[in-house]
């Protein structure tokens, strides 16, 4: 692993997705995020790595985990943070994409944590200017922190990914998550069952390597993972989606369902939950239930990456 | 008062209320808020005290001066201080208060100031998750600090609680600024005078040892403090309620209703103000008025809790 | 331009405008800022030189890149800074400016940055509090920091400002942009050239002793600097002005309207624009558009202003 280290570097590397993303890059981020954790835990959660720095949080979709994430991890590393998000944003005033970003770089801000709803926005950013630019999602392609964040929960719990049969149940069609955990956990081994409504399944999905269930039944069976996607309700309100009620029926986690699952199953969730939808209660708070640990390994996974993006691996040893 | 400070402590206690908060310990903070002055009024407002330290402004009702008041209450003592309000918020998408509770929990924060709609909303947090809870309003129940400032603006200008005539004047059945005064000023051994819409006072409060009067003018009289709560105009625009005009004839407090109660008599407002509705300007600016006092005096007693739910007593002459 | 330096001072000084600010310190802000440019680009941009010092970004109207560029201005230099926007404010609840001002007064800040849509609500807020008080823009009236961050910026590309021709073309009769700019440009002795519809020209302007012109063409005529301003289409919205098209085809700046200025013309605007309407793509990003390096000089400027107005000028070459 400290070989590892030596060898690959994401300094000024943007971090755009898991499509991309080597392996030895996912392990350095792993690595680290688990040195990173030892700060969080710290009575004094302080280290002044990267003092002096600025980082921007542009979001133009409404979050909180996410925001308040990336703003307590560079925080806590003792960097600058600022909060744009639209309601407040002159992208109101119609201002392009194109605009805002230079605006921001000729702030001299070192990062850009960018959300937006287009597809592809983050790689257009990463072309168009010069600070490191995270993605922090965009439109229904990659969310890589989150993908890091699942694949370090899984790898505390589960020790490695060769053969897990991970199950990713929900709305695929329209999920960010969904794509950043196809991309970065086959890339590390494991086994990628999804299970959700045919209208909601993206069409020869197949092709990447995974495996497609009608039924959510046989997705979880023997899973070693089951990862549960968030159902958006703005959708159902449409009427382009099965209701509430029958979504719940037939693709909700319960512990009827899980029970298929292996008996040490992890059961994860991006948040936030809308618990008895597509994840009953008592699913969500049950010992196998990982949802809390993966929010700190958020936290985690993102200060490694700013320290990383920043410092490249130099100061590693120094900080814990 | 040395000596309370040795005997009692606030570290890692919830500030829920001031019902259930003790004399003593009411005293430490009082005590600790006046220390904590000295620091806002330097010329460098920063002590490393709180450093490391991370403090989420959980909001879920709109609010300035009290998410203000605590976020340069954390900066001032160098805490990191990360703001979540309703509007940018995943509350929208649906997500459970727990679910938002444990999200931040797993943050690593050390204290979560809280606002919410709904009474005992505190107190279920404080129960859902560890880090300390500071409640900063929850519906028409508490609204602690509110109370604490009040009582520190009291006894800059009296000295004393004992046997102190408060009056005050509003709509008490909505205001968790009447309660927390109510609770906190009678344990001091203070006297409660109230008047409003009798529409809008709680039935049976005098079990609670108040005194309650129909006619503002019985409760002004003789009166060493006048605290007058905000009207809401949203409530009076559904017709629930006398009119603005009406009731600034009737209980609005202007110069001649103050000459009822002492000459020195102290006159207080939580704020935001509806001048020439609850308040006559010439009453708000006059030279009885504490309402400038009492922001200062809230910044004082934030400053005072953060520090003392955290750190205790022990540094406390390290800091002045 | 040292010995300007230590004649002016702008210490405990409200920054309202440039129509009552000196020469000398303009002089100073501008020499100041050029001195600030070196910790933008620093690889650290961290100084503690306003460490304890506190800055309440007070915003009546939305904002981006002058609230961000005040935020960062104060977090380069190390002071803590607070954000206030109306969105999630009590002004909601209608509290008077008065009253919000005092607040935050009360509450020990040592600088308030203000935008509000009054004219003069920045000189009001100045007679009301103690705090000092820059203007981030005054309904119509004056932007100062968006007019010293042009002048800086001619002054970066063309050495001085006498006998400078300066086109500035656009609504000219709601540009608090426009006015900062005559006021500060005609003071350091350019020659200042109006263009825009008729009806968006403010009448008698020409007794300032600027050049009106009906067609564009002839105020670009053999310009040194031509500043393009937004056009709002919120008010085109409304029927009052031209339409967008109509605008675009008679006061838009092109390349084929641009040749007519000097070759080595400047092109300038504070965004955020409306590309294809008011300037065109090629002119926006031309080698001739010095637009980003305006959004630099503007945090550069109010870096040196927060720096001028709390520290005087004594700890200037510490910075450096």
């Amino acid at each position: 692993m400290s070989m590892a280290r030596s060898q690959v570097s994401l300094r000024g590397k943007d971090i755009l997705g898991l499509q991309h993303m080597t392996v030895p890059e996912i392990q350095l981020v792993l690595n680290t995020a688990q040195e990173m954790k030892g700060i969080i835990r710290r009575d004094i959660k302080k280290v002044p790595t990267l003092r002096g720095k600025s980082i921007i949080n542009l979001f133009f979709e409404p979050s909180t985990r996410t925001r308040t994430s990336f703003e307590l991890a560079g925080k806590y590393l003792g960097a600058d943070v600022v909060n744009i998000t639209t309601s407040a944003s002159s992208v109101v005033k119609g201002e392009s994409l194109r605009d805002t970003l230079m605006t921001v770089e000729a702030m001299g801000v070192d990062i850009i944590v960018m959300r937006h709803e287009a597809e592809g926005a983050a790689q257009y950013a990463s072309k168009a200017v010069s600070p490191v630019i995270i993605n922090a999602g965009d439109g229904a392609h990659e969310h890589p922190t989150q993908g890091l964040l699942d694949m370090l929960t899984i790898l505390q719990k589960k020790s490695g990914f060769a053969n897990l049969k991970v199950a990713i149940v929900g709305d695929i069609l329209h999920s960010r998550v969904a794509r950043s955990n196809i991309w970065g956990l086959q890339k590390m081994g494991a086994e990628i069952h999804l299970a959700g409504p045919q209208t909601l399944m993206p069409r020869d999905i197949e092709k990447a390597g995974v495996y497609v269930h009608n039924r959510v039944e046989d997705a979880l069976e023997g899973a070693d993972v089951v990862n549960i996607l968030r159902i958006q309700r703005e959708r159902q309100q449409k009427g382009l989606f099965p209701s509430a009620r029958e979504y719940a029926r037939i693709f909700g986690i319960n512990k009827d369902r899980l029970a298929l699952a292996k008996p040490d199953a992890l059961v994860m969730h991006p948040g936030p939950m809308n618990r008895g939808l597509e994840i009953a209660p008592d699913v969500a708070y049950s010992d196998q239930s990982a949802i809390q640990e993966q929010v700190q390994n958020g936290l985690a996974v993102r200060m490694a990456l700013l320290f990383l993006v920043l410092m490249g691996g130099k100061e590693i040893e120094a900080i814990n």
